[in-house]
């Protein structure tokens, strides 16, 4: 490639051609109302000086930008990197860019919407498992372009996400099979002023497991932290200083559950032995770990997320606007039929020859 | 916002306001050659009707785009995920907008440089660590646009990275001190056709700090793999199946590290008291696995790379081109001290007190 290529601008290859900017315009876009023989003249002489197009101004004169913003909270948790990595496998290919845009907290978030640095910019949002406020969904509706939601959901734009409830659920059926009576969860809850439906769902699904296994549920043995791992060690603290400690944890997440399983090894409770541990993901980490878990396709939400957007770009009428895609349990060395009753709450045999936490 | 903004463009104002386009469009963008009072009754008119201004449209005029692009091998491994935070961190602040190209492998990233979307898409460029062929950085260089490189270094143009062989060093001599003879290395190289400094500058510090401290390095305690957790843990098994297995392993990364712990703990080898075993990064996963250590700071990586490109692009003289941020040793419970001379080689001693792997 000629480095010196991008000099050249429309006004150059009109002049050369000796015709107007307006009709390399339209030769470039493919318009029509050009003769054969200019087309033929301006294609030359574009291929010969290696012009190229600005993707900006081709786009603008068809009203399309060729960009997909992807908006999610943080990139660094491997959720949210797993389903932007599915959409870029997808959009790309396609001829798409994707921008990303990192709305850590609140404050950001607010800032964000109300700046709305997408507009003009995008032709499509794909927002990625985050709470989104009542302004803030004004806000997205107003770019008047198609809205996805990976991970989630929200008002009736389209969607791909897990049934948060049901993989809840499997997790704590598993527990309850293996005989635990007294099954705590750790929760992951963002932030009080904004409801976000995983956690309430995945809550939902733990109080439903319980009682139809006719448990009773034990305030005691429900904790709510902020999602992290150094949180979810936070969490199993709480429930270790319990009057009556459980003997298995489901937690709301993989991450959050290696925090537990890290708070269970410092205080030198033999896992699965004395406590069972699960959580929900099946992130890298859990195979390494010998977390038992209930797994989730992520960056395949990111993919379906990114080929909705194709289809709604497209027009494409076939498209199913609300997808959930299946979760299963995924059992390792985490978990274990309870100890006989009697000896519930006897923590006392770390070093045993089962799996160690962490 | 009026939800129907978005639907008047510049000829609607200029028909409203009785101006030409050009003079809407010289009022947007700040141009001179209109008067005070057209200026002011075009102003308050777009105030009115909530006109938005095209980003594209107004950047393309001043030849600016307002996007800087990260391209990146792959978003999901850790590092990658937090440097390209790190560049978010610093330049949504300051108005520009983010495009991230995911090229995973060699066919990719062939077709990513010989198609250049980055084509008067953006301002610059930062790529995160990954090898550049010749091909590739020529291509790159036609861009005409400033190029950072970040967790790296390629040809002059500016970068912050760390010193590879300097981090290697800082790991294998923590090794050599605890006493530690055999001592070997699971590298990670990318690709075979690919030189890439970082594999080639770990394994410079490795042997030189053998060398330096009399040891012979054996070329049966060098075994290579592509990076990833589960390679590590196949690299692991090579060396469990040398003549004289070692005594220490340290690992091109935590990654890589996770993966040899994985190994040893399968072959039921108990660490650090039989195999030690040390890495880079200090990924997060490292805290919770013990991990013994080197720290490099990652998102800070991508943070610099990113006001790097904002000093260029403000021509901000004053700034330094080639960055090397310090790592550190972090120790933890997967090193330990050598056994005694006659004890090497006896794996025996699996279920110790000590830190089980992972």
């Amino acid at each position: 490639m000629d480095p010196t290529a991008r000099r050249l601008n429309m006004a150059d290859v009109a002049a050369l051609a000796g015709v107007s900017k307006a009709t390399v315009s339209r030769v470039l876009s493919g318009a029509p109302g050009v003769s054969d023989e200019t087309r033929a003249r301006v294609k030359a002489l574009v291929d010969e000086l290696s012009y190229v197009v600005s993707p900006d101004a081709a786009r603008l004169s068809r009203g399309s930008t060729g960009r997909v913003a992807v908006v999610m909270p943080q990139t660094t948790t491997w959720f949210y990197s797993a389903v932007l990595s599915g959409v870029l496998s997808v959009l790309r290919p396609e001829g798409f860019d994707t921008l990303v845009y990192q709305v850590a907290d609140d404050r950001e978030s607010r800032r964000f919407f109300a700046d709305l640095p997408l507009r003009r910019q995008v032709d499509a949002v794909i927002v990625v498992a985050f709470p989104v406020s009542e302004f803030e969904q004004r806000q997205l509706a107003a770019l008047g372009v198609p809205v996805v939601i990976a991970g989630g959901a929200l008002a009736d734009h389209p969607h791909v996400r897990i049934d948060d409830a049901a993989a809840a659920r499997q997790a704590v059926t598993h527990l309850i099979r293996a005989g635990h009576e007294r099954i705590a969860m750790i929760n992951a809850a963002l932030s009080p002023e904004r409801p976000y439906a995983p956690p309430m769902d995945r809550m939902y699904g733990y109080r439903t497991a319980l009682d139809e296994a006719g448990l009773d549920a034990d305030p005691q043995l429900e904790v709510d932290v902020p999602w992290s791992v150094t949180m979810g060690a936070e969490g199993m603290d709480r429930l270790l200083s319990a009057d009556r400690p459980p003997t298995a944890v489901f937690a709301f997440s993989d991450e959050v559950a290696t925090g537990a399983l890290r708070s269970l090894r410092r205080a030198g409770i033999a896992v699965p032995h004395a406590i069972s541990v699960i959580g929900i993901d099946d992130h890298p980490v859990a195979e390494l770990l010998d977390l038992t878990t209930v797994r989730q396709p992520v960056e395949l939400q990111g993919t379906r997320a990114a080929e909705m957007t194709l289809a709604l770009l497209g027009g494409d009428p076939g498209i199913q606007p609300q997808l959930t895609l299946p979760t299963h349990l995924v059992i390792r060395g985490t978990t274990a039929p309870a100890e006989p009753r009697g000896r519930t709450g006897d923590h006392g045999t770390p070093g045993g020859s089962g799996v160690t936490a962490g």
